[in-house]
């Protein structure tokens, strides 16, 4: 059995996914991260539908929109 | 009587399919939770009206947009 | 005076309808509850508009969506 | 100056309409309630529009939904 | 400088304005509130748009869909 | 570095422009506020789109709705 | 490792980019934040879409509509 928060932990430095509410997604190497699933990724893209919608050197992405999380 | 959580307990390592607001669901084997009944499910997939759309290895599914969980 | 989570407790066992936002409804046997009416039914069917739409064994219904519980 | 939980402390057993988001309200005996609004009513009707949708023996509504009460 | 809640206290019995998300307001006598503000209204009516659209002796309007008050 | 309520401190008495969800606005002065974001705005107008919709005296807004607020 | 907010901390007098829900974004000088990641913006402009919709000396952008904070 493993906590949802242990899976970021263990992601320090790896390339995450995020998928949020609205079609919207970024994927990035995962900096940090907050008990309410703040992210903060570094060498960021943000993705809609299947296309790179734009680069973002560091994001912090908020957790509330979040559906779900990949490492 | 039993509680919601208690059946996550009982059911790591377990597939279980998650449904979300928005036609959206995840089927995977339970790997962890935590009391906001956000998810860690390994060898996942997911599942968009009844078509799998995606496979994923480990995703940490936020418990807010969720509806229902089965196991 | 009897405080809703009360009702909940007084059904263990008992067949409730529990009806949704998005005109989801879910109808089983209650197992089981915690404070934020998340719910356990077993036995369940899940009911869009008039019509069964799929078999639940077990599910777990988050209280968050929850219009209202009738045993 | 009085609270509105005390408004329904003084109604208890007494009929209140109870109207929701989307155009649903429910008229019934209120037998309890809890902090967050949550009502039990008893012989209680469904009203959508202006029209009785269906009759409920034993209702938990949720307070989450809720616009206003009226005794 | 006075608080939002002051403002209401200072208030009780005198006639108010509610309005509330979804083009939905109440005018009525101020007759109590909580810190969640949800406000009890008495010799209260119903406005949509510009109609009144139905009389309510009291009514509890529930401080979550409240977009403005004004005395 | 200066917390957003502090700024809200430094306005009161001054004129605030506060811009809320759904394309509503108000301008008045800031009469006071609590760590909620509600406000207290006096000599108010409502603002929709570009128009004054009408003028309220004395309006309680709910910090709920607030996208940002501007002295 | 690094916090969501220790990236603002690192922040406060550099320009930050911030997207909010509904399309709409503000670029401006951090002043402040909080732990909701309310933010305070200096010399500060509204962006939707592409376009820039107003200047905005300063600004407190409510955390609870922010997608993600870009510096």
């Amino acid at each position: 059995m493993i906590k949802p928060l242990q899976i970021l932990n263990q992601n320090i430095n790896n390339q995450v996914l995020v998928e949020l509410r609205g079609g919207r997604g970024y994927r990035g190497i995962l900096d940090g991260y907050d008990p309410h699933m703040n992210l903060v990724l570094r060498n960021a893209e943000e993705i809609m539908g299947n296309e790179t919608k734009r680069k973002i050197d560091i994001a912090i992405v908020r957790g509330d929109n979040v559906i779900y999380i990949s490492p």
